[in-house]
């Protein structure tokens, strides 16, 4: 289906605020036209391309936000969080990552990436994973952008506990879903 | 307790015989003499030391056992393998694959280990993980040596699943368990 360019362009703006990570080729298929036009709309309505939109939101520093772990060991790059209730990374599936055979994403990377955000949203020096329930439902390949969110679901504290729901998703299609129960230190209003 | 020097190897020989990757150290500690002492055991009854042990029974290259995937690509090494039946891995977890805080290993590697021998356990050449249940069960550390048992409790041929069950010992206390259900190409019978 055509859009007018007016009607495109609007819907554009707000499939860029939706998913702040949607690509100019996944737009162009979207919208059925040109990547270049894509790029012209951009420029028109001043967004920025996807590479300048990731900055923007990497340019805020989590370091000092994240205290189970030092961010160096977090796999991916976290883009949002917010200590005992949510976080967001994204993870650049590479050659590297995938089966040679299929080109397949191995399983223990996508489990990476969300394990150690599980990890790195709660709000306490120690944490360690207990158990974790997790579904591999579609094939991530290489190239692929995974963006996993972490949410913090409930908490036992008499048994220093977490449970954290995350999923994740390539091109708003859910790859992997997994259940997180972790271990803590005791919270704040117990020391 | 302190046994006679023919009880000690005796039980020496037995232990061994259980568990073919017992360190010296741990077979001292368990014996209450010295590593010495252990050594000399080990001499008398021309039993190799571990190296040589391992090194005997990984001298069976399970590059043609394997069909799932490449064996470079096991976590681990294999030191047994019957294909739909089960698999024993070796992992030997070093100062890379710990948290630089605390020390413990990070789970994804741990899970790593166990996801790969579950995938080349499968007798197909496609294996991919669709679901499992993981508990991290205790603390694994620098230095541990990790044995991972997959072994294979069910198949579902009509869906094309495989049910295994894993656990990874550390000198022989249970560090991690998991239960992994398992896509796959339909098995030969079916071709």
């Amino acid at each position: 289906m055509k859009y007018s360019k007016k009607e495109r362009q609007k819907l554009l703006q707000q499939t860029i605020i939706d998913n702040p990570f949607v690509t100019d080729e996944q737009l162009a298929s979207q919208f059925n036209v040109s990547v270049q036009t894509i790029r012209l709309d951009r420029m028109e309505l001043s967004i920025p391309e996807l590479r300048e939109r990731i900055k923007g939101v990497a340019a805020h520093n989590f370091e000092n936000d994240v205290k189970s772990l030092p961010i160096d060991e977090v796999i991916g790059d976290i883009i949002d969080i917010e200590l005992d209730e949510r976080a967001l990374s994204i993870f650049d599936v590479k050659e590297e990552h995938v089966f040679q055979r299929n080109g397949i994403a191995r399983g223990h990377h996508l489990f990476a990436q969300a394990n150690s955000l599980a990890v790195a949203v709660i709000d306490d020096d120690l944490a360690l994973t207990v158990h974790s329930e997790i579904h591999f439902v579609k094939p991530v390949r290489a190239g692929d952008r995974v963006i996993s969110k972490a949410l913090v679901t409930g908490k036992d504290d008499s048994k220093s506990r977490t449970f954290i729901e995350l999923t994740s998703t390539v091109e708003n299609e859910v790859v992997f879903a997994g259940k997180f129960e972790m271990y803590r230190t005791k919270g704040k209003g117990e020391k």
